[in-house]
């Protein structure tokens, strides 16, 4: 038994003829910021600041629907959430609806730390931000021409558009296309779990929309079984706990992490919506989704390492 | 097998001393309330039409923390936040942040209807709420005598203090006192079953905070095996998954009702924290607290009634 890490950067409809200008830097930050999570894991970093620690570098990389590369709402602002929680404690801190906040995930510990409450949300959460002086930014510096151009579309097609990996083809507007979100779970050699979540959400999705990022046992969950990080379309994820489901079925039916992960994936309604990462206090990695791909990546401590976006068997 | 309903005023410490004038209205109000929920399923109505109906008329009622009696933030405003969830469908709706909208759970009710979204909050809530031509009222319209006193001790006593049921006296000060919240639960004779909460939160709470009540699986559930609404210490509910886990340990253990509420409701640390009402497919009813008392009440089709807010055996 050792550490265990992996992440995900959204689960949604990817193209396997996604050009390779656009597979390439996404593979590569996966790369990249597995590669710091696994250092921190060596140096013993704890899995609760080694999730906080690699989505705030997928928050900082724009080339995924959280922080910096988050998508526009209809009223063309950003409106970040993200969670964090502890498998030992079950502690947990969720954020939404900041607009100004670099990482969202570091002002979820922070509710999670500093207040008696597990989850701020809007000016108020924006306000606990200033007053612990976190970095913040003008809510321009998060808005990409990428995303200004994925709006555009998606008003066009006068729709809610769960979308962030590639600009809208006109082909493309029809169904639901891509899903985003960012998320990274650890588990240490002692089997200490965590797990972290954060998104800009949907393109064009109405302001004040919540999704399931943010809520403990939707998109994040964490106890002493597993930790887990949800992405795919939030509503479906919030009728079905999705986290929380895994670990129940571990809890309560008794089944390992690999089939719990797949059977929760699989019962989710409806179809195509839905990926997961997740590691248990054994060491173990699950990454299950039911959509045509979803960028990921882990690593453990006896040497296993992948990068992928789709199936890989 | 016959219809059966519960709805809950709150779980807290309450006083077995509580002065007649602080319980008898009360006692009087989940009465009436009861009977309202009662002669619509008596009436054919779904249960999902039942529980927005049993909590509008909670929320309009200024002794429980909801609606007309919510307790205050740290900044003297009302941030009301609510949930309804159908059984069969598992479609939900959820609200938080609103400061003018009378019946915050009918609000909720047209989030899940009419919006391709589970969950609205702030001012994309109170906007959607205006376009819906949903009933709203000043902010100062919520703001009682009684909360603006609560706010003002709890502010001497510089904490963060979960109450309602009645002012805190000096000797109070300390621990926890009462917590608050309403909520229904109906099972139609065909098994239908509905859930919905609705909440004030906590007084002197940050703004911005979200607590347990709106979150889908914490505060509020429903699926086709049981309906479940939560009340107590938010942040131990939202952890813990209260509404989701009575479900799922029903789903995956193969409890009954009353075994997995009471089981869930033993197991949420910290002790003290939380109560519950639930009903399931065939008609039972648990109604579970860990507090000193619950404000509840609950009927069925074969006769049962009861109104108490104390353990009664």
């Amino acid at each position: 038994m050792g550490w265990a890490i992996a992440l995900h950067g959204g689960a949604g409809d990817i193209p396997v003829d996604i050009p390779a200008e656009r597979r390439e830097p996404r593979e590569a930050a996966l790369r990249r910021i597995l590669q710091i999570g696994v250092s921190a894991l060596n140096a013993k970093r704890s899995p609760l600041d080694v999730v906080e620690l690699v989505v705030c570098e997928l928050e900082n990389c724009p080339h995924f629907n959280a922080g910096k590369g988050s998508v526009l709402t209809a009223n063309g602002t950003v409106e970040m959430e993200a969670c964090i929680m502890d498998g030992n404690t079950k502690k947990c801190g969720a954020v939404s609806g900041v607009t100004t906040v670099v990482n969202p995930v570091s002002l979820a510990r922070r509710i999670m730390e500093k207040t008696p409450h597990v989850y701020l949300a809007f000016d108020g959460a924006e306000a606990f931000a200033r007053q612990q002086g976190l970095g913040t930014m003008d809510n321009s510096h998060f808005i990409t021409p990428e995303n200004i151009e994925r709006l555009k579309q998606a008003k066009e097609a006068n729709r809610v558009q769960q979308d962030y990996s590639q600009p809208i083809k006109p082909k493309e507007r029809d169904g639901d296309s891509k899903l985003g979100t960012v998320g990274c779970v650890a588990v240490d050699s002692l089997g200490n779990l965590a797990a972290a979540t954060s998104t800009g959400g949907l393109v064009n999705k109405m302001a004040g929309r919540i999704g399931d990022t943010p809520l403990v046992g939707a998109g994040t969950y964490a106890n002493k079984l597993c930790a887990i990080s949800a992405t795919g379309r939030g509503e479906a994820i919030i009728r079905e706990t999705v986290a929380r489901d895994v670990a129940a079925v571990m809890e309560y039916k008794g089944l390992g992490l690999k089939e719990a992960a797949a059977y929760i994936v699989d019962q989710v309604a409806p179809k195509g919506t839905t990926g997961l990462i997740g590691v248990s206090a054994k060491g173990e990695v699950a990454m299950p989704f039911n959509t045509t791909g979803m960028f990921r990546a882990c690593a453990t401590e006896d040497g296993l390492m992948e990068v992928a976006i789709w199936k890989t068997e």
